[in-house]
């Protein structure tokens, strides 16, 4: 196990009608806030309402910006940052998913600094402070309610990057499931592997003894994969969303981290593919991550043979601990395509004439991942395996 | 699923050598410590004189109260009170195991408060405020480094009492498992005992839909069981140590009962035994903790069968569930056997005489746990399966 440091402060109010207490906990940190949200779904739904009414109660006054698309636009976090700065606004709430709570804390890591917001993503900048940021969340995927990350797409070259920093860590989140019964069963099975890649992307490491938090990664693991049917079929199950919400939380709340080095490979692969063709994150994640599993399994077989017996109940083969290593990618695989995910990039409607492109990008900046480095041409083979 | 709330702000430094940042820590909260530890133990090892130079490089005031002793006194409590108050400290470092922690607690709210700290236990006064707190810790078990409960005992009439608020969770937790080292193998099993207990009394649930916290538990609780018999032949095992310690932390930081109704008749079963007797507390939940389950466990059989089927890789009897419950039970009680532990009262040297005004005086309050509520003849019933 390695050193580590963990402190998660995000205050979590989880249940049924918790939206109703937003007011009262925006109030314990400003009277003016800005209301940060998607598309009109929050209006169609009641949420909108509810929010308005209880930040009326708490005598909080609202500007708002909505319109913050998946895959979040640099140019609407600039819009966001000058309404701040013209109404001396002292919270963001973001009610809605991860793209929605990623614009918030662009947001309010922009505030403060003189310079563009890009800056720091284009780590040019160094995270100092930030405005205050809560959460109403809609869509159990990203994680980011508690963590303190933020990913940006700049359509200039379509770059995806992200930044972290404690002071990111949004105030607190407010989690009712019943807030996620409209998602469709894409929308769904999207965030249910958005959430499995942020538990694999910490199992898969190369530090020993990290018994804990391997049996951690693994309930988180068995819990989504029980739960993600049902509330595909469903969505309405009040249980199943449950649990799929707080697993979300979990994944991404650092906890299942602690001690481990993490790898991030695929998601860096898959930053290319929504950065550039604007795919949903955890259909870009369902392609690259069997595809990835498949190139770096070697690296230790073992790890890959628990993985498939304790997660996926493969019965190990004692003679040949590969062929189970195996058989538990896939289970991945037959698992994502069994709630409706596509597995390929062929299926994902990403054409092949620019894979080279993207391996470039993607490793711009240095070889990718942790478990082991990859650099261009091994990312280029693994989207070639995921053709 | 319940409704909850949930957070957890302490900042937990995890890892080899930690305990040399503990000085820039504190220098956050106070520039005057009170330090408080137990009996000579830190002095012997050394980490006493590394504390007070990291204390002192970073310019902390230091005064000190040693002597604490497992069960801590409310005596002790009163006169590290009087210590701050005369000196106008503003910051208690624990550095020892849950007894000093606990003490820790008690003095930072008797400070601000007026009347006698013992109001709070003996729930005449509500806590409101205290001083910040921060731990080294030495023995992983009670889990008090990031809880915010604290049980202290008041001598007379061998009231052994606990209370829990937010105000009470340290600012930090310096976890390095090295400084467990030194513990023997009994200490090192009955802190096994009481952070297994931890995790069983939020398992022992009657909410349903669960399953995320379920997965969570059992995987802390395959984790104890595979390491405690480790550092139990390999004192210095680094690895084995660092999963019980961490596994100690995340036990009882309140993530495992989040959702879910959580039990404690076993710990208030157990109070009147280390109240009363002065037994360490993890010994007499290894006695008890069996006890209760076969008092109970046929409210919900199919989740004994679980404990038994997933802690315990009991293979479940679908021709009888009950079987596989009471399996389960037996392998629990076999493997505290195992780790040198006592799961009789008679191995636990506690006579038979003061059975009744035990069961009388755990009640006296009221029914105790959840999962069933159990009165003066249910805890008799328990204590005499216990024998």
């Amino acid at each position: 196990m390695e050193n580590f440091v963990f402190q998660n402060t995000t205050k979590v109010i989880f249940g049924r009608g918790t939206e109703e207490q937003v007011g009262q906990e925006v109030r314990r940190y400003a009277k003016k806030v800005l209301l940060h949200y998607g598309g009109g779904s929050i209006k169609k739904t009641g949420l909108y309402d509810r929010v308005m009414n209880s930040l009326a109660e708490a005598g909080v006054a609202v500007h708002e910006l909505g319109g913050v698309k998946p895959n979040p636009r640099v140019d609407l976090v600039r819009k966001g940052i000058a309404i701040c700065r013209e109404n001396g606004i002292g919270f963001i709430l973001a009610v809605g998913g991860g793209s929605v709570i990623d614009s918030a804390k662009a947001i309010a890591i922009g505030v403060p600094y003189q310079g563009d917001v890009w800056d720091f993503y284009a780590g040019k900048a160094e995270i100092e402070s930030a405005l205050p940021v809560g959460v109403v969340l809609t869509i159990p995927a990203a994680g980011s309610e508690t963590s303190g990350a933020s990913v940006i797409t700049n359509e200039e070259g379509h770059y995806k990057r992200n930044v972290g920093h404690d002071v990111l860590r949004p105030k607190f989140a407010i989690l009712n499931p019943e807030l996620s019964f409209t998602l469709s069963a894409y929308q769904t099975a999207c965030g249910v592997a958005d959430i499995m890649a942020h538990v694999m992307e910490r199992y898969f490491t190369n530090a020993e003894n990290v018994d804990l938090t391997d049996r951690l990664c693994e309930g988180t693991l068995k819990t989504l994969i029980y739960n993600a049917p049902i509330a595909i079929q469903e969505p309405t199950n009040y249980a199943a969303r449950a649990e799929i919400m707080w697993a979300g939380t979990i994944a991404h709340c650092d906890l299942l981290g602690t001690g481990r080095v993490e790898d991030w490979a695929s998601h860096m692969i898959e930053h290319e593919l929504s950065g550039i063709y604007d795919v949903p994150h955890g259909a870009g994640l369902a392609v690259v991550f069997p595809a990835w599993m498949r190139y770096v399994y070697k690296r230790n077989i073992g790890r890959f043979a628990q993985f498939a017996a304790r997660v996926w109940n493969v019965e190990p083969d004692f003679t040949s601990l590969e062929k189970t290593a195996l058989a538990g990618i896939e289970r991945l695989k037959g698992y994502f395509r069994s709630i409706g995910l596509p597995v390929t990039l062929k299926e994902l409607g990403i054409p092949e004439d620019r894979l080279e492109e993207m391996a470039a990008k993607c490793t711009e900046r240095g070889p990718v991942g942790s478990f082991v480095k990859l650099g261009k041409d091994d990312v280029l083979s693994i989207y070639n395996l995921a053709r």
